[in-house]
């Protein structure tokens, strides 16, 4: 068949929009219409080139929410209708990693995955007969898309494709931070540092288990607004604090009990740490930082009492979890509407990277 | 009164016998003859002048057993003839972190401890009217001291000093990094990284608890067979096996459950991190980095799932945890005996200082 798809054809270079030949699903895989995808900086980070797992030309966008149309051989948990949110994390429910119940990071097709191919090796993806790479399994910017049965997760159908699909990454990275890596405690202290999309989605996160202090850094001074309405209670900026570590023992007594690096930068990953609580504070990385870069701090630190961790998408099980997400904003316990501030069609979607790089938008959603 | 001691006049010096005077027990303190003490690298390492915090004059040890001869106003938990171990971690079970049931550092009386006295701000010992320091509230270079109550551990009558005196300080951390810090579980793989006396103890507590491979990692061959003989069940020597880090993924099918550095090198501790398993792998930092060393790693090692950890005292209660130490070496779960290789009168104590330096005691006892 043919899919309207945004091509990546080399880093650096926009995207540009053409039809694409796409293969219908083999065995295990799913036939998916997208009906809405957001853009996020990890899209960015590879079309920039930063990524050196990059691979090109491609069909990137992994953060999308859609309708089941068609089933490979095989496939026994989804069916025609079915509305799903594609997981660049799946659960397999088999492997190793599933089976240990410590970790959302499923390996069952990391290896396929991260060559941009299809479990059989193979890519769906094609034009002009020349193969396109898939994109952290999901290629979400497509009309239509190819995704394994163990890469979807099954969703409600009342629950509107063009606010959930930010589920299939952003919300769930950083409200599953608190929820699923963490496991924030009602009336624990939380700092987050950062105050974009997934900063936001943390301080939702906390507000949502019962936190108490929920204390944003940030130097930019107008996501004080956005952050208190989710939830954030104490606002620090750095430019007015220059001891951010300091000003965080401070207003918690000792430090806080968790704190949150929603940047990927390495430096705020060592306040972060460096200002939770002795002898029981939890530093969780959230943020990608630069290839090769490092984290660094005494020894003592940790000797002392604090755990310095980290986490993928929200340490959420792809299939179990996104659903209950799913739920939680349906019934109205997160708020995912104001944090979309753009929607597009397909044709625009350079505009939507534009838009995430000045600082614009929080989300651009491409609804097709 | 007057008590026979080992004085530590000045960094680098070696200890010195004398009479001191001992003033009695004043609120909340407890008089104890020390029966027996344990020399540790932290005994050496004050006086070695290399810890910024050491105090001087003073009377180090902190790794005793005795019993209680006098008690003070107010002390309660305790009477004279109990047998006692001196904790340098003490537990008040009224402060903050002793409330919050999540870590073992109590504060009740750390700024005293920390200057050298007891909780009143003065010293109980001294010659020739002039004060001498306390160390870590316990001094038990001492045939007597004075201790804090909330810093005694009672134990059973029957354990003889000479061989619990350990659990004061090395059996305790070793063995508590394993079942209070990191909780391993029956079935784990673990990784140990040095086996002096810590990491002799850290492998008896993996055995303890159950665990499957017991790697135990270190450049002198000749620790091997005592390794063993507490349950290590794999050697690698990093002579021989240069990647370290492959060396212990290879082996345990993607890396160690857990891993401890019993070390003090940072570069080790970060061998220890990597060496865990994607996904759950916890690395406990034990040993003590030299002052203004640091710890260093790519944060993607946390983000996919590895936690950065450390343990003090083994992350034992001291008044709670210690009696039950007691118990397991009198039921026989762990050895004591073999890990005491030397034991010396007081007016010995600086062989016993050169023996561990130069490697050939494992654990040299003062016996008084």
């Amino acid at each position: 068949m043919k899919t309207s798809a945004a091509i990546a054809w080399k880093a650096g270079q926009p995207l540009t929009i053409e039809q694409v030949d796409l293969a219908g699903p083999k065995s295990g895989e799913v036939l998916v219409e997208i009906k809405a995808t957001g853009i996020c900086h990890t899209d960015y980070y590879t079309l920039s080139g930063a990524d050196p797992e990059g691979l090109f030309p491609t069909i990137l966008g992994h953060e999308g929410a859609g309708v089941v149309v068609d089933i490979g051989p095989n496939v026994k948990s989804l069916r025609k209708g079915d509305h799903v949110i594609p997981l660049y994390t799946p659960e397999c429910r088999e492997c190793k990693f599933c089976l240990s119940k410590k970790t959302n990071l499923c390996q069952a097709i990391r290896s396929t995955q991260g060559k941009g191919l299809m479990p059989d090796s193979t890519s769906r993806f094609s034009i002009d007969g020349k193969p396109l790479f898939h994109y952290m399994g999901t290629s979400t910017f497509s009309n239509y898309t190819v995704v394994p049965e163990i890469a979807l997760a099954k969703i409600r159908e009342d629950a509107p494709f063009d606010k959930v699909c930010y589920i299939g990454c952003g919300v769930t990275t950083g409200l599953g931070a608190v929820i699923y890596t963490a496991k924030v405690e009602a009336g624990a202290n939380v700092a987050v540092f950062g105050l974009g999309g997934i900063g936001l989605n943390v301080i939702q996160g906390a507000r949502m288990v019962g936190a108490d202090k929920i204390i944003g850094i940030d130097i930019n001074p107008e996501r004080e607004a956005m952050a208190r309405k989710f939830g954030m209670t104490h606002f620090i900026n750095p430019n007015d604090a220059p001891n951010i570590v300091d000003a965080v023992v401070q207003l918690t007594d000792g430090g806080a009990d968790y704190s949150f690096e929603c940047i990927g930068n390495t430096k705020i990953m060592r306040q972060a740490l460096e200002c939770t609580h002795k002898g029981w504070g939890r530093s969780i990385i959230i943020g990608v930082a630069e290839a090769g870069a490092e984290i660094s701090t005494r020894p003592f630190q940790l000797v002392t009492g604090r755990k310095w961790e980290g986490s993928a998408f929200g340490g959420a099980r792809g299939r179990t979890d996104v659903p209950k997400i799913v739920d939680w904003y349906m019934e109205g316990k997160i708020d995912i509407d104001s944090l979309i501030t753009h929607t597009l069609p397909l044709d625009k979607i350079n505009d939507g990277f534009d838009l995430m790089k000045s600082g614009e938008s929080i989300r651009s959603v491409v609804i097709y």
